[in-house]
């Protein structure tokens, strides 16, 4: 762990190799730099990739790996040029923590396809003094303001957090791909994505069915805000689907077989992928060129487009469906996560980790 | 073959099976229906689809097979409601010549869409009268007027055939996906289809490279007006060009790997196929997914684009690049497609045909 001439003692949870749990860890923060917000740390989010990099299954881990990227804050002090908030001011960091802030996606606001890679918020080498960045499992954060989101008044805190990345994640195809008042849309899976998907697109005014293989998620598919559901498993459901949907949002972060999906999109429909599926078995070409359809990807998206989100959020009073943990059950959660045993995701509250020794003496 | 009250007697060049060669044939066309167009064919490209379906490759065919949709004719008479054209007009027909004129699509001016399927030029049953529909490998053509395209003044007659299938079918992505000047055009193949793609994108300003794996293609791609050209076989070039361009036409109409191109596309780039290819082997999310990038399709284009086009082709004086056979060499020319030794479309000069015994007589 770096220590910072004059960084600030923090408290947290980090696994300290791809075999350990999670455990308690005392680290520091860097001291402000002149763009800087730092944070006290009030809700954190768990996703699935936090997970994944905890253990290290996607590679270039580097270890302590303090997980976290949907984080809900409130600011303690700004950087001496840091003008957007105040000590006070709620506010929420996403996936993402800096970028080069210069190139062509940057600048039009995508900067989560930075062209020199953004900053992610956590096992990411920081662009200035090159230490691995931590997370929102921690009692404190430290981040370039421009990174830092407003959490507008009436958002929730307690539940506002998968905002950041689950529903980040979903909003943005949806706006990408243009849905309005009426769009066709269909949600395969329904896990923490899923879920955001479905209220996200309703709150546009699409039609929204789930796509699921599991009968019993339809009665919640129905509460989410999906007018319709579809079980992948019933072929007549699906022959009868066919050609039904201007954008199918497609959140099932394991590989699967895309081939029974494509049918069920309309001429000039596009299926859009935000889990990471990897290799796609047997596709086929033919149902793209006979109805000049689209298979495309997603990854988070922008911050402008993540402050307009929680904005949308706040105003249509959209939130996640959020299960309330305590930090010292994180890898409990973890193994329900595995099961697939959330409705809908895990909300940590930072309240119930101690901070560190030097805050408390203060 | 179907016999019509009051028909008129034509001559072409069928396959009488799928085991036949193209042989004369003396066949009728229908009479003037209200809003028809009856003309002589003056020109007809020659397809890789028309070999397929000669030979029932894709099943369906129903013969006599009279094929040809890259028409160039004459007006001869027009039907009594049928008021776009006069004898002695020149004109044009495409793959379809008819579809249902009332769903979404064709509204949209996307007949080839249509909910009800098209009309296709031939193999494919008419409408009316329920009969195949036969193609421009003859002397003689009857359509609905709505289908049949004006040839602008300027545009020669003798090479503007292959317009009709080759140009439209990449054509319409390139309208589709916005090309305009300084757009980082690539395409794959340098066949009828490549090599039109070149010219048009091209024409529209765009920046165009040639990709392929042969060598000996990219002297050829220069004169058609590719800015450059990238072998796809040399891992460095391809390596270099990552993240280069903004759309990849494929037009390789056999099964094939798309995974080496992937990379080559920018953030929020799509590849679109227009060539059958089928399976897609091994095909993998992730480009999609970290690029916004996207895999599509699109097949011919609509009427109304069609025209576009052709008057585009006049404007900026693109022509397909011909060579003209006679009707008696069609099987030659099929052999010939068959090994790839064609610059880049054969187009049957149907003066090369004799008429009916009793047009002969009038």
């Amino acid at each position: 762990m770096p220590t910072f001439k004059n960084g600030q003692e923090t408290t947290g949870y980090a696994a300290r190799s791809n075999e350990s749990a999670m455990e308690p860890i005392t680290f520091e923060r860097r001291p402000l730099r002149d763009n800087d917000v730092a944070m006290e740390v009030l809700y954190c989010g768990v996703c699935h990739s936090d997970l994944h990099q905890a253990r290290n299954d996607w590679g270039g881990s580097v270890y302590p790996v303090v997980p976290g990227h949907e984080i809900v804050g409130r600011v303690t002090a700004t950087g001496p040029k840091a003008s957007k908030y105040k000590p006070g001011d709620l506010v929420a960091v996403g996936c993402m923590v800096d970028s080069c802030m210069e190139c062509d996606q940057c600048k039009a606001g995508d900067e989560q396809y930075c062209r020199h890679e953004p900053t992610l918020t956590y096992n990411s080498p920081d662009r200035v003094d090159g230490y691995n960045t931590h997370g929102g499992y921690s009692k404190h954060l430290v981040a370039r303001e421009d990174f830092v989101l407003r959490l507008p008044k009436g958002l929730d805190p307690a539940r506002a957090a998968p905002i950041l990345c689950a529903g980040i994640t979903t909003y943005s195809p949806l706006r990408q791909w243009g849905v309005k008042k009426g769009s066709r849309v269909g949600v395969i899976g329904l896990g923490g994505l899923g879920h955001m998907a479905v209220k996200l697109a309703a709150g546009m005014g699409a039609d929204v069915t789930l796509i699921t293989r599991s009968e019993a998620k339809t009665k919640d598919a129905a509460k989410l805000g999906a007018h319709h559901a579809l079980i992948s498993t019933d072929p007549k459901a699906m022959a009868a689907a066919a050609n039904s949907f201007d954008l199918i949002i497609d959140t099932v972060p394991v590989e699967h077989d895309l081939k029974p999906y494509m049918p069920l999109l309309d001429i000039n429909g596009a299926l859009v992928m935000v889990g990471q599926i990897g290799p796609m078995a047997d596709f086929n070409s033919v149902p793209l060129i006979m109805g000049r359809r689209q298979v495309a990807g997603s990854v988070i998206g922008g911050i402008k487009e993540t402050q307009e989100l929680l904005d949308f959020c706040a105003e249509k009073n959209i939130l996640p469906d959020c299960e309330t943990i305590r930090m010292d059950e994180i890898n409990e959660a973890f193994a329900r996560m595995e099961r697939g045993d959330v409705h809908y995701r895990f909300v940590i509250d930072m309240a119930s980790l101690e901070g560190p020794a030097s805050a408390k003496q203060s």
